[in-house]
């Protein structure tokens, strides 16, 4: 009845909980699909793991993630743990033979996703980043509605990612305020998640200028009354970018904009219409196009529906909605199938992982040079 | 660890799908509610259920319903076949002591509701009806900003609950148009979701004046080319209304309103404010109050967040976006703590649902006698 | 050098001042108009007179609005002031041979505008209503989108007109509140424009049922501490409509709905498509049709411009907005043309003034008798 | 009973007539201003003048400007011929003691608008160039607040003014695309008054690093087949920019964004909240401030109301909407109350010009050099 895989889960905080999830639903939203086997959660927390095990319906809990490197029946690794933890558990998954499946960013520099993607391309197994706001059935359809022509030569990408998670000056400073910890701050959090949609969506950036800066400089201590510490990494970035097939862009980034949940942003100008995206409202998609009567023309506001595939597959009804969780569930149904054979058209495997983090160290290179840099 | 709940589906489509995407996830997203066991599916169709069963889940296939009923492991028993089923289901299951969740609407006619709602109360279980759309953690919000006074004394709640299923002239005939099949029409598929949100937000409906129709009078016949059938029952409906509370309210339907997809809206006027939402734009709530600088009034979006739970049990991340799947999550998350002993507030049980399809069947008699006629 | 006409004004409040700036602009703006000549202001205050005058750019100030009646040079007369002198004024000036372009409602009541009617029916000039919101570029815009068939039959017509300025209980009580006054509340101040709207799109209505409220029953009386006074007057009223078509409607206002301004709003439903306006974004139009491919379908935002005359010639670049008071000076434009001799299509004069009065008198009846009346 | 200014109007082209209506209206919405008097217009084609005078109200048409320049009852020129013409005229009436009122940009090099900015200080009298979507009272409001802390320390300022009026590669090669005649392009035409917006709301601009573009670098030639001329100037730009106050910037403009009409937008980041706008919706100002229960916090749309002055001089009710052509009107009305002697915190005269334009000049130099450039 179907070909199964075994599958090991690390880290259970956000993202943790977000692939569990996944696992627990792709089989009955999409049916043809490899069937995932929850075999091991890891979590350092003996107590939480075994909790987490059972909540996520993994057969077993263990605390130290070597055990399901080490488990032959897993097949697929699950990485959800804190950046600084990427590069040493992905290359012991690949080195084990394991597909890996990884939240992003890839490391902590860019010499982590560096190694890393050299050890994907010589593992001979599937890797995957989770760039899950790629497997919006809008963002496939406005993919399909450029290369059908529909907006003519993309000539601009303009795009912005904003949050506020940290646009509060009383926010107490903490490792995510540290280099050595968090690595680079907006940029890896949430700029990557930008450029992957510029990347699939206009094409490769080839060059670009940056200005970075760091908005609350010092955060309170949380345990010192009256201290502060150093906030090491940035705030809020911007770049003018130049696409590899001659359009400009803009890039730009906020982890304290106030107001702003998740607007991860964009509009793409055509030489014959424009396309516009706001994940805040990620039902729906603006499109403009040059034709018809004049009078009538104007933005149209498309809501996801069983024509923008597989979005019918969580709902018969179209403008019922999707939320956060199913992009998680389609972007697992897309690696599943690929690592049964079936190609994956939106992957963000580590070599293309590796070039999207190319671009945000390029913004830091460039703010230090003042100049444009090459990506 | 844990208490653990053995259940049963019957039906496998739409709605069928929806429940057992809940059962999969609910463990998972809400940790502290008793563990669902998928013990049974039923599909009429033997090779469907196999293949279902192994998709969502459920350790065995049954084509005949009644083996769900009788099998003394299974406590809860999700009901989501056409609605001409649900009474002898519903009733059979009641009698057999299980639980029942079960889609709405009731039945095809009032007496299957209230004979439903008699076998409900004698029968010493829980029963649940599918209003998912209450289960929006921004619905939560409303009702806790007018319990708290926000918004002052409700005056008006006038609700919309518009899409366009049926618009097309040219969508065959077929038993959806048959009062003995299907019963009503779009007072049963979508009004009953409207009156579920004016009862839960502004108190029960007590009197009504109404009118209905028929857009599309026939629709062609899908086997007899050139010829067409007789729509029984009715595309469109709108009633003037008058709450217990002395508030007026203005209900309105259309299951032909070109363009609209799933617009459940509506607007609540208040002495001191007013209240917005619209279920196309499911994870933003409208509210304006009458406070504050009068410059810088002005309605705000709020968007879901963890401040509204359970939205913190899906994403920990404000503004994230839940879909439609995960109001079922959190309706049978409040099922099975309902089952397990905790009060659920935004219960509708069967006695809850005849006293919303009392409503709409108000408005058919009033749309036949012309006149006012009380609940 | 073009023809000229004297013009009279009798009120230099909120909506005489309006038509003040109509006169002084509309010859700029639209060129092939006969040129007003502003040659009396009448207000009883003797010095407000002679400052408005000036202001106003009308050659001369009078106290005695019967002087304006008695001028010879003057050709149309605007009559401005409150509900309560319309009728007195408007017939004087009729029977003195005027053009009359009088603010709506017509008077405190039924009898006043049915009076009003027959003499401007007999009285052999224009006479003309201050139905502005007609006027909007994107209305003509929606008639044209309707009358091509673009949306097919109309099928259901849903109406609103919401403000908040009686909103606040605190309000004082004041001859607004009075019908020998002012006359109805809300339906004469502000339904009577949504009907004016649904009748120029919609056509005729025949029939309806509504209810009527007052939200706040008394008022703080302004100079008695303490005390309050009686509100005879509606502040809101919702109506179920029929249409000579056989379109459903449904029309609702409210003068106490906090938070809305000026939300004048409809949504047609056809067979073909849906249209939506909001006054509140009176520069833009939503138009839903089906056609194309279902996967790029949505609601387009249409942005007023030349293609929607007369847009252009207030300004020849699209999307850069038209205000409340543009509106005034396109419809002075059509009546100026009309007294030239070119047919108004969108005219609302005393005889269909008089049948947007008989509508919201009709909904009165039908709130008293609770029944559906005839209108 | 008030003081006079004669006036004389250059140009009667789009801008010509924005300024004649603004002309006519002033008085009659401001009352307290001057009242200016319409004495000559001039355009070059004699017919064309004797029509527009006759239209615009002004007592005399001249096909000579210098004919303006030499009457010694003109006190106050509008300049609104084409870019080309504009210092050679302002100059003059400048020279001769005349007030100067004079469309943007101020020339077609930075050299004019220096000339003409050490005119302007030299000569006595007020100059205005036309940055009237500053007069909006929702961007007075925006200062308003964020000089009241409301936003708190303004962090960044994301500017963009897109418009589609050369987004069809099919419009013909004019006199648009040259340089020796219309200067600049979309910078010059559209980004000044994003830059003046940027000026006003968060300071002086200090240094940037820009990228342009001509995006169709060829257009039709319109007389003969087949053949195309090569466009000069720019259809596009952006820049980072970083503004004296320490702030970050972003500014974008394009002439070739499709479905954009008007869209001059930004959203000003703060460390207490967040101020958006959009001039396509300029009756609108988004407000979201960091205060109040997180349970209900979110932008809050504001619309225009008499709490915005002058907003109630031109409609005492909220929300019913000024036009484009209503902000000429607040212009002027500054303007003369300046020549009156009241200080108009909002002028933009030579010298702020001047400052505006060193920015746009400032992206052209980055572009070329490829480099941040101090303005």
């Amino acid at each position: 009845m179907g070909s199964e895989i075994g599958v090991g889960l690390i880290g259970t905080g956000f993202m943790g909980k977000c692939h569990a999830l996944a696992y627990g639903s792709v089989k009955a939203v999409f049916g043809s699909v490899p069937t995932p086997r929850r075999l091991k959660l890891c979590d350092a927390d003996a107590d939480l793991a075994r909790q987490r095990a059972e909540e996520y319906g993994f057969a077993e809990a263990v605390t130290d993630w070597r055990t399901i490197i080490a488990d032959p029946a897993i097949q697929l690794v699950s990485i959800t743990t804190p950046n600084a933890l990427h590069r040493e558990m992905a290359e012991a998954a690949l080195a084990a033979g394991k597909h890996v499946w990884c939240e992003k960013p890839m490391g902590l520099t860019l010499a982590d996703a560096e190694s890393m993607a050299a050890a994907g391309r010589s593992a001979g197994v599937r890797t995957q980043l989770g760039y899950n706001y790629l497997r919006n059935p809008l963002i496939a359809e406005a993919k399909r509605l450029i290369e059908s022509g529909e907006i003519g030569r993309i000539t601009h990408f303009r795009g912005v990612v904003d949050e506020d998670y940290m646009a509060d000056a009383e926010i107490p400073w903490s490792w995510r305020c540290q280099l050595a910890e968090a690595g680079l701050g907006a940029l890896g959090d949430i700029m990557v998640h930008l450029v992957s949609l510029a990347h699939t969506l206009a094409g490769r950036v080839e060059k670009l200028t940056a200005q970075i800066e760091t908005i609350h400089k010092t955060r309170p201590l949380p345990d010192r009354p009256g201290e502060t510490g150093r906030v090491e990494n940035e705030d809020a970035a911007q770049a003018l970018v130049r696409f590899a097939s001659g359009a400009s862009g803009l890039l730009t980034c906020s982890r304290a904009a106030w107001g702003r949940k998740n607007r991860l942003a964009f509009e793409i100008h055509g030489t014959r219409g424009t396309l516009i995206f706001d994940q805040e409202r990620m039902n729906e998609l603006q499109l403009f196009t040059a034709s018809g009567d004049p009078a009538t023309r104007g933005f149209r506001t498309i809501l996801t529906a069983p024509a923008h595939p597989p979005y019918g597959l969580f709902c018969p009804a179209p403008g019922h909605g999707l939320g956060f969780n199913d992009l998680k569930v389609i972007e697992l149904a897309a690696l599943l199938r690929a690592i049964d054979g079936t190609p994956d058209p939106l992957a963000v495997d580590f070599t293309a992982g590796l070039a999207i983090e190319r671009v945000i160290h390029a913004m830091v290179m460039s703010a230090q040079s003042k100049a444009w840099v090459a990506v």
